[in-house]
């Protein structure tokens, strides 16, 4: 049970429906960060944001990224197995538990697989921004639904329509 | 020395000249955190941000943003010694850790000092958000200035001026 009085809607939903002052530059940002100017695509900035949740068990986000991520990257499936996207979720994995915990070598092994000074930039704030998105859909204890049709149902919709529209 | 080539400005200042497409979001959100609609007054959402950051032990946040209450409370000082801050600040700490530490005892602990559900949400969200500012500015290796002066200006600042007016 979520620790305030929430409208009956799982994890982000129901905070932004509930909390309408908040939500509109939360929105901006999801949007902004995975929808956004960057050299990374759109399915690999989900993969990020997923890889993150995952780490912080966030299931709420985890699933629904992961499976906007599949959406996104279409039937050719996604490149997690490139040098490059093991890299940039390695550095991922190290601004989860710390800004502090990256390091030199963590850039440097991103670079050497072709990343430039943008990848590094939005591969470290979509990780830090999830380090946020992940403890307020925790943190209020929001419901989070265990049918995957749910998270596939919505992760269609943020795949189509980004994070902008309120969801129909 | 930061990972990334950035102009050579201390903290967030130097993310937010160097990466435009991504600035105008986050200072959206932060304007809308610590001075939008709240029953928390600035002073003390900038106190949740000054804790969370001191926990995650990023100097250019924590200096910051204490500096920013400071200036916020006047001189009658802060109230961090009320019933009511000691328990947001404790919930502050649990979100700072992970989402997951939350439980039903330390959102009591705060309704019984006089916290409604707003305060709750306000103080959840605020730590979340310091969790993601804390991890760009220090996973990006940013300068951290050492002297005090630096900090009580720059604070100033934000204390006149809020998130949104470029520092001038």
């Amino acid at each position: 049970m979520p620790h305030i009085d929430l409208p009956q809607l799982p994890g982000m939903a129901g905070l932004l429906a509930g909390y309408p002052d908040t939500a509109g530059a939360l929105n901006s940002l999801a949007e902004t960060l995975l929808r956004g100017p960057s050299p990374l695509t759109p399915a690999q900035r989900e993969n990020i944001a997923a890889h993150v949740s995952r780490g912080n068990e966030c299931t709420f986000c985890a699933e629904t990224h992961g499976a906007v991520a599949r959406h996104l990257a279409g039937p050719g499936g996604a490149d997690e197995q490139t040098e490059l996207m093991a890299a940039l979720l390695a550095l991922a994995g190290k601004v989860r538990i710390s800004g502090r915990e990256v390091s030199g070598d963590d850039v440097e092994r991103a670079r050497a697989a072709g990343a430039d000074d943008r990848m590094v930039h939005d591969t470290v704030l979509i990780a830090a921004a999830f380090s946020m998105f992940n403890r307020y859909v925790d943190g209020l204890g929001t419901l989070t639904p265990k049918e995957p049709a749910h998270y596939e149902r919505h992760a269609g919709f943020l795949a189509a329509n980004g994070y902008l529209r309120p969801p129909g």
